[in-house]
């Protein structure tokens, strides 16, 4: 039996002689390299964290004691820990273990978090509210140095130091999120490395113990211990490497393997590879273009622009609202700013997107990648709130492509605009074949036209395809639809709302939540111009959907041809 | 002539000896106090910044070097110095001067902000810019103590350190925002004030130059100068009083005159005034309910909470991300945390509402003060998004009290949801009479009811009375209508829904921007269920509206009686 399959929570780790600490770690690397290779996921961070999370669950008693980690995709150590490893085969599946921390899972489990720089506001709230309670529950925090370059870290130091309550922030300093941390702040924590200015968080009012080796447990559990003593907020500064322990992670300079794909399942060039060409080749041409980053160049398809143009790429660390007011300045200044977010992410600055960007309307583009249903990572990464916020922003125009074609076509069409803010959302997927339009109509493309059409579909970016599939099989049926896909979602084309109010029947499919979405809109226009026109959405619906893969999950919204056809039938009184 | 006449813009200012300065600060500041205590405005932060703002436009040359403020309001002297001093009378009102900058008023005023924390970050996209284009133009911005604590001005020291951009910020360190400023920067800021430990700015890679009197122009200005010369981004420390020269303000310790009503404008109670007395009144029958607060305590009506249960208030500075995710922290402890904040500031933590509050069903309830219409503050600080947004978080209740007896049950319906967030939005005003319901279906109230109505009135929150008086006219034209309050206006009530598919006219009056909120998300789902209902939604229009008194604003959108009632007239066809 080996150490690992004997450790069934954290009360064994605690048990176990210091001595066997490193061979419980070597344990739980190969456990994750292997797991974790074949079903993909997070690895070079939690590879990272093996003795940190060791020594915290030696040093704290979870779950009495609070254990939370920011950007819950370093928490699978802690899993194994905590007597989940036996479903680590299930990781990231629909109905399988979660890729990041699920209450639903373990009382382990505290928060479900997978945007960084949040859980240090859990945990000066979670202090709060024990001390209220009276309770002598610790809590316990790692956070990595990428995530302090977001502001709600900064937020929560700031009122951790003010409250001194004994919160203990174990410090994950590996030098990197996605990218190297970047700013003053990377400078600093490599001073404190090189054991020189133990400066910033002292001045701010915490404790400030190390830097320890965060490979060597025992020095990690030592400061943890002395650190659960002080009574105070502290900081804990532990450096580690990401990838630690595994060549191939240490030897990949891009991200240490930051997350991998399931083993073969790379195929045809996605979204974000047809916008990574296409935005070097506007680079070439428009040398105002300038392209910002959230502290993830690689990931949304910046890395081609950036080796060509380095001096007009910016990664300003995990810092979504900098980047937008940031990206403001710039377009003052006279450039245009491409910012290049995951959609899920954007949320994070809306109020920066509306104020500071909108009410100036300033030309700043928007491309959210990973738009809609993303599939493993679950709740908070689907993308499916953007569709619904953004048209609430004044002047806003919103793009959503169907194919590589106008994905082309509606970028360069998004950054000629001068005099107010696009955006330009697109799935977490390959981008398929290109979709041919009869004609263009307004700002609409018909794709389908039946001249005694039964209803109208509008296709949505990506569901050109399905909608199409879905007209031919309602045309066996007897049942003639036409299908057009907007391309600019928002504002309304108002040759979209002339072409649907001659429809009986009109069907919005989106991969989006429904609130707010073109359907909802369009629905609300015809509604007040008094049309007959009768308005469905179709939508995923307003709750937050588990992980699985992006067709399933789709799929079971009835997103999908079948599901569309079926949809169609009903209303036409073909199907009840 | 006095030497404020003679100055028509900066040049002048420069023009002086700076023996006249002290002189030309007094004349200010004598101008200030007549004019704001007249208008209405801000004047404890501008009474300030009086010598800062000469010495910036003496070392700077604006509108060539740049010349940004952080949280607009303090840009009154600014605009003083920058030939807009005759245009004071008309301050805040409809069609005059802006309370903040305006870049329509002057081509001195780059930005347009009254959110705080911003204005680092547009300097940071600012400078990058101008570098890029070659420019030699400096970047000058002034940012108060109580905005650092904002997570967005972290994020852009952070920037602003790693690019080493020479941009001068100007601290203006007067110890507070509305409140005295909170954590463990205040106490830093405290230290280096009385000389001790300048750790914290250089410890990120910033200069830092002072502290300097902030009242001394000479000293300022000569900081300054030094501060642009060293071409690389510095923090000038100065030290000021909210409030300087003006006694009133100097002895108001409550917030030193923050900002003033005009002459003469109080009256009866607001939905603040009900909101703190029945806060406070649940506080003593809820030992779990805590309150939170971004630096606001005063203006969202929390004062009495706070004197009778100092330990379960809390005051995290200007950081609204931080208020909701440490909400999220303290529900997760055990207690029932309540958010005061302004609708304006809401959408800055849009996602730690989706993703830290409504993802785990947490109960949290926002208080959203100042929703719909503001009046004098302008585009930045109208409530209009929060209807829009909150709708589209999975499984939040979103309230609207229609008067002070509907706020005070709506506040203690929402601290009883157990499973979920709640909101309830309020507007900045005077709560009037209450308003009877004749009945309850579900979860709405029934105002009028009319056997043969010819349509159906949906009026939300304060629209009721409104309303009501429109019903009254109507009836008189022989056009019967019944008037419900939603009461509850996410997710939508089933029998709302109900009721409003029985009527061949709807309309929804909401004092919110349309895309989202109630009438659109009900056309929907009318549309959807395949209704003959026609919605309406009468609301304002999807644009920022400009500054004027929330009455005539309300006026010129149609949301008052005789709007909504002609609204009426036109879609029954008897009004063209």
């Amino acid at each position: 039996m080996t150490l690992l399959e004997a450790v069934t929570g954290p009360s064994d780790v605690r048990s176990l002689p210091a001595s066997a600490l490193p061979a419980l770690a070597g344990e739980i690397r190969r456990f994750l390299v292997d797991r974790v290779t074949r079903a993909g996921g997070h690895l070079g961070p939690n590879l990272g964290v093996v003795e940190l999370t060791i020594a915290i669950h030696r040093v704290f008693d979870s779950p009495h004691d609070v254990v939370l980690f920011d950007t819950g995709h370093q928490a699978y150590v802690h899993k194994v820990l905590t007597g989940r490893a036996g479903a680590f085969d299930t990781l990231r599946r629909a109905g399988g273990l979660s890729g990041y921390p699920s209450a639903a899972e373990s009382p382990h489990d505290v928060i479900e978090n997978s945007h960084a720089s949040t859980a240090l506001s859990y945990a000066d709230g979670f202090a709060r509210g024990l001390r209220l309670r009276g309770s002598r529950r610790r809590v316990v925090v790692v956070v990595g140095d990428g995530a302090l370059t977001g502001g709600m870290a900064w937020e929560a130091l700031n009122n951790l130091a003010g409250a001194r309550h004994p919160v203990v922030v174990a410090l994950n300093d590996n030098g990197r999120s996605y990218a190297p941390t970047v700013g003053g702040l990377a400078a600093h924590l490599a001073e404190l490395r090189a054991g020189r200015r133990p400066a910033l968080f002292e001045a701010l009012g915490l404790a400030y113990l190390g830097p320890v080796d965060g490979h060597d447990v025992a020095e990690v559990e030592h400061a943890l211990a002395r650190a659960a003593e002080l009574g105070r907020p502290v900081v804990v500064h532990c450096v580690t490497r990401k990838g630690e322990g595994h060549p191939p992670a240490e030897r990949d300079r891009a991200d240490h393997l930051h997350s991998v794909s399931p083993a073969g399942a790379r195929g045809a060039p996605t979204w974000t590879d047809v916008f990574g060409a296409e935005i070097a080749a506007l680079g070439a041409a428009r040398p105002d273009l300038v392209c910002l980053t959230a502290a993830m160049r690689g990931p949304t398809g910046l890395d081609t622009f950036a080796a060509r143009f380095p001096d007009r790429l910016f990664d300003v660390g995990i810092a979504e609202q900098h980047a937008v007011t940031s990206a403001a300045g710039l377009a003052l200044a006279g450039l245009h700013p491409v910012v290049a977010v995951y959609a899920t992410f954007l949320s994070r600055a809306l109020d920066q997107v509306l104020l500071d960007v909108a009410l100036r309307r300033l030309p700043v583009t928007f491309v959210l990648d990973r738009a809609g249903v993303t599939g493993p990572d679950g709740p908070s990464h689907h993308g499916m709130w953007d569709a619904s916020l953004l048209p609430v922003v004044p002047g806003l125009r919103l793009a959503a492509p169907r194919d590589c074609a106008s994905l082309r076509e509606l970028l360069r069409e998004a950054v000629d605009v001068a005099d107010g803010p696009t955006a330009v959302r697109y799935p977490k997927a390959e981008a398929g074949d290109d979709i041919p339009a009869l004609r263009r109509v307004g700002r609409h493309d018909v794709l389908r036209a039946e001249p005694d059409a039964a209803g109208l579909i509008i296709a949505v970016g990506p569901m050109a395809g399905p909608c199409l599939d879905a007209a031919d099989e309602l045309a066996g049926h007897g049942v003639p639809v036409t299908v057009v896909d907007p391309r600019w979602t928002a504002p309304l084309d108002p040759e979209l709302v002339k072409l649907a109010a001659g429809h009986r029947l009109v069907l919005a499919v989106e991969d989006t939540t429904a609130p707010g979405a073109l359907g909802g809109r369009l629905a609300q226009a015809l509604a007040t111009e008094g049309s007959p026109a009768r308005v469905g959405t179709f939508a995923l619906p307003p709750r937050f959907l588990p992980h699985g893969t992006r067709a399933d999950i789709l799929r079971a919204h009835g997103l999908d041809a079948a599901g569309i056809a079926t949809a169609v039938l009903k209303r036409t009184g073909r199907r009840s």
